[in-house]
């Protein structure tokens, strides 16, 4: 598929996710964070396209060097910190992948192949990005600390993404073969018809959040606030099919409250917009 | 300037304009028009992203043709119609001359020079994208009336842009060397600075509002709506410089019950918008 055209359905699939609403708990076009807005990630968002472009090309480098890339023109541009980090570890694969199919039928096979190729050198690349991006995950442990410096690291990215699958949803689609970003991208094909895409984008965001506990809320807050937040999604689901939003909203009111944000759910999304938009989706 | 910089500044120029609120009478991010929604915005700034970038790598083309190719990227993308018609016309020779000049200092100069030599080629260009956009704006008359078709075309395209200046904003800066577009980037880069960059191009926008009509509201609904619309901006600029956002509110509910929409002084706050982000304004 033609780069400039992958790179602008992943640049249009982050803008579509953070101005979704009511979105619970996440930066949305009516709730900013302190010192992170929704301003912050528009400018990320168009910031990192020339990476996304040249990813979809093909040119030399591996994901992961795409990723630290990425991250790096993402805090040049803006100074509200990781915007992005979760939505570019998930979306790189996919856009190398898409730069390099016929058609989408072949796409979730190469994006297994490109994160499968990842090794250390991608990994020395994404401790990099990590660090750059001031990202507030759980830091693996022991041998795999990221404390002791990218020179340290001797597995490889994908293998890394395997230890931390563990806690981490992002990861979990690398290595399962992006199943939740796939699926992501049906629901909100789907729902666009019926509902147009602002609707859709949510709707597919409370699937996701009502599957499985969201792992930024579990690193952050713990596993019970992460079930909290599923169940709470599970429930607020069935009033949002029926059209009704007020529910959404004070679930939304709840989480932000609460200081819970479903960081890794939306890196979904995301990614599950740009394969809806590289599958012909339009509005 | 790199060219991948200035297509950049563009598109996020684009982003933060239609995402500035409140925004009297225009769609923001609050405000959908009918047909046209602040989605179809946010695709068509991602679309036209290919088309800025040759623009500012000085490709083959003329200014005509690079905002017809605009036109054409915007409308393949989204389903809301015209959306920024006007804001194309003002960026384009704006982003080519970004791409040519060393630095900053020499961009007015150079934006001159690109539209004082677009000629027939690009007024019949021009003619095309008018009717691709589906733009609601007063037709020429007479010996320009775009119905007689485009290969009756026997004038320049700045040469019609001097006949249109009369009632038309974005020709009045093509022809005066782009005065409004300057003047709002160093509101917008000052006031960023005080109140952060969301506050700063609602208050240009006011500020561009309050000092003439907006040729937009005129050609739609009269010289009378336009002056009234001039007053009021002006009355409410005070108290928003004094922090106080209802009474913009307010006026922006007005403006959008009577269907009143400066779309002419919102292109010039995009253009704005990306000198200021073309100067190093970040936020």
């Amino acid at each position: 598929v033609e780069a400039s055209f992958v790179a602008r359905c992943a640049c249009l699939g982050l803008l579509l996710e953070v101005s979704a609403y009511p979105k619970p708990g996440n930066v949305d076009r009516l709730h900013d964070f302190p010192g992170t807005v929704y301003e912050h990630f528009l400018a990320s968002a168009v910031a990192v396209y020339p990476v996304l472009e040249e990813a979809a090309l093909g040119g030399g480098g591996g994901v992961g060097s795409f990723i630290l890339r990425a991250v790096s023109e993402s805090v040049a541009w803006q100074k509200g910190g990781n915007t992005h980090f979760g939505a570019f570890t998930l979306l790189l694969p996919l856009v190398m992948a898409a730069g390099r199919v016929e058609s989408l039928e072949g796409l979730r096979g190469e994006a297994c192949r490109v994160v499968w190729a990842a090794g250390v050198e991608d990994a020395v690349d994404f401790y990099r990005a990590f660090s750059m991006g001031g990202v507030k995950v759980r830091p693996l442990e022991g041998e795999f600390d990221l404390r002791r410096g990218v020179d340290s690291v001797d597995l490889g990215l994908f293998s890394l993404m395997e230890v931390a699958s563990g806690w981490d949803l992002v990861a979990r689609e690398w290595v399962e073969g992006f199943p939740r970003s796939f699926r992501a991208a049906d629901n909100i094909a789907q729902m666009a018809e019926e509902r147009g895409i602002r609707d859709a984008v949510v709707g597919a965001f409370l699937e996701q959040l009502a599957c499985e506990p969201d792992t930024f809320i579990e690193t952050k807050a713990g596993r019970d606030a992460a079930l909290w937040v599923m169940r709470g999604a599970g429930e607020v689901l069935e009033s949002w099919r029926e059209g009704c939003r007020e529910r959404v909203e004070e679930f939304d009111c709840r989480l932000l409250a609460r200081g819970l944000n479903p960081g890794s759910s939306a890196d979904i999304i995301s990614a599950g917009i740009f394969i809806a938009l590289l599958g012909g989706l339009r509005f």
